[in-house]
């Protein structure tokens, strides 16, 4: 039997990531790049420069291969259509729309009676503001398709701050407008699901945005009512049945804890995801591992952790040249600290790399994972 | 600042699990390696083919790297001096060489003295005889030079068995002779040294051979007295520093317990090592990961376990035609087993991949490892 060949549509870090647990397993990543010197193309030998809408550069990836996966869900329809017949395609196309499309998502998930924000959809001015009126500001507006890292979502007190998008929305098309949730915390439920429905959860993860980026991520959601994170975790279960996904799904979710208890779903994405990249050294299995079993079909392995207590912080482009250059000084100051690189190159607000910590106590590893991100991000001067 | 260039001599799993580090690391890889398509080639995009006593060969390996390393021990020392002052060879030959030349490694230990069993060499069958008449059969006869998994070492209780080995000594060259020493057990001390002097240890390992080759890793060596651990790590932290080995150093040792305990050493390896691959699952920094810090002489990583235990067990070729056949059925029977698949042609005996689990309890994640194993090894028929 020659290698299992998993073809990619990805150059970022995922597909980077992705990599790591293919050479273990000795299965064969072929990648779609948008650049040769890219994240995933420094490390993945078979790759291609193209973009998911060129037919041909499409068809030199799946020839050959035993399935074809993404690290991100902005492939054309047309694409998915025209390579359906071809080789499986996982996470499904029908499945994978409910993470393109965020109305259908909302739609559908509505359907199936999991919790979601108050939502509808509005296609005016004159509509939003008829909306925030009715529902009292502010509003949460996001566009249906494209967004990403903050990019595409605005809690809105003023139509006027969004008149553009008004502008650029196509004939047809609609933004999606949701109850702006007064969470306590943001947690994402982590699963893999196979081809022939194996599901896997891992532990519940806390995540801490900024400027709609994910800037830490912390298993088991620390502190968490067992019983809020049960019902957040089902939500996950039931969103990839329900859905049919295929491979990695994060489900992120508002946790409004008080009086009146609740979770509520915020976004889906069918990859892996930025909340679990924690579990390359905080379980027996990695997402990235479990994708590629999932997406090939073979059983998944164990999500338990390996410690207490898992932390992820991000890295992000600063004033600071080349993340590298502060690497010996974090490793000398925590011989424990994980430390990933992108090989991506350096925009400020762009995500270049991770710090992980595993340990016993939460508050003592998110302290000094942080630190160990914030000397990589400095510059020489400390700013 | 641009990737740092670590070259490596080595086609094989050592330098293609060094890879997977490298990638989280953003350190670039450049391999030499034996064949376009072998091991450590399907995995580092930046390979060449050639032989280390190529002198073009490692001019193109070497041209812009920051420093030369190595998967195995068998460089000639020409070209080791030839390319000495051209870039850090680490480690560095004056180190390399007692792990090239057994005998050469005895005087350095004995001089410096680390326990090693009684030793001696001779260059005829009437010089063994004399000796192990003196001594009392079996004696242990070892190559200088050349050795691996169990080639060149025999226990030999009649010199005509090895006669073919004295027809092909060169001239000045002899045979080791050592005492069979009646080990209770055999256990591998692994360090890593990085070029400023900073050592670290992994937790002492137990290794179990089959016909000289490892078979099974488990730390910490279960039931060991505390004080012959101590001694056995101390032993390795000596051998690190009196020889300035930089990288990951393997001291093997054989251990006899009960009334006169002892520990001396057998073998050194200076690189990553059979009796280490447990680590990348069961030790917060891999082997790989710290011979890369090590080398490159940046801080050294957490050596610290992840788990109470850690069992590694090697799969070896047999009549299975090829070991992914048999992934999905061990992967449903043990989800927690972390599969290494190295990419190689398949010949009985040869080493295709390992197994790890971690764990509790070493003698449960030992049974189901090697069940694991022995999985993967069986054919159809479970032969």
């Amino acid at each position: 039997m020659s290698a299992p060949i998993v073809a990619v549509v990805g150059g970022g870090q995922l597909a980077r990531m992705m990599q790591e647990s293919a050479n273990a397993l000795g299965i064969h990543l072929r990648a779609l790049v948008e650049a040769a010197d890219g994240s995933s193309a420094q490390v993945i030998p078979d790759h291609r420069v193209g973009h998911p809408d060129d037919d041909t550069a499409m068809d030199e990836l799946v020839a050959g291969a035993d399935v074809l996966t993404f690290e991100h869900e902005h492939i054309p329809d047309a694409q998915l259509a025209r390579l359906a017949s071809r080789l499986p395609i996982e996470p499904k196309a029908g499945a994978l729309h409910f993470a393109q499309d965020k109305i259908a998502m909302r739609q559908r998930l509505s359907a199936a009676g999991i919790a979601c924000p108050e939502w509808t959809t509005c296609r005016t001015r004159e509509e939003l503001t008829e909306i925030g009126q009715r529902w009292g500001w502010p509003v949460v507006v996001k566009w249906a398709r494209g967004g990403y890292d903050g990019h595409g979502v605005a809690v809105v007190t003023d139509p006027a701050d969004i008149a553009s998008w008004f502008d650029d929305l196509a004939e047809g098309d609609a933004l999606l407008v949701e109850e702006h949730v007064p969470f306590t915390r943001e947690v994402a439920a982590l699963l893999a699901r196979s081809r022939s429905g194996e599901c896997v959860a891992w532990p519940l993860t806390q995540t801490i945005q900024r400027d709609g980026i994910c800037h830490v991520a912390m298993a088991p959601a620390p502190g968490l009512d067992p019983a809020l994170a049960r019902e957040a975790t089902d939500i996950g279960y039931r969103v990839a049945a329900e859905l049919d996904v295929t491979g990695v799904l994060a489900v992120e979710m508002f946790v409004v804890e008080g009086d009146s208890p609740r979770v509520v779903v915020n976004e889906l994405a069918m990859r892996p995801h930025n909340s679990g990249h924690w579990t390359i050294e905080g379980s027996l299995t990695s997402q990235f591992e479990n994708h590629l079993r999932a997406v090939l079909d073979l059983p998944l392995g164990d999500t338990r952790m390996v410690a207490p207590a898992a932390c992820m912080v991000n890295v992000l482009g600063s004033a600071r040249a080349e993340p590298r250059d502060a690497y010996a000084a974090v490793m000398a100051r925590e011989p424990g600290a994980k430390i990933h690189y992108y090989g991506k190159g350096v925009r400020p607000g762009r995500k270049l790399g991770h710090v992980t910590m595993i340990g016993d106590d939460i508050a003592d590893i998110r302290r000094r994972a942080e630190a160990c991100a914030r000397a990589i991000e400095a510059d020489e001067k400390g700013n």
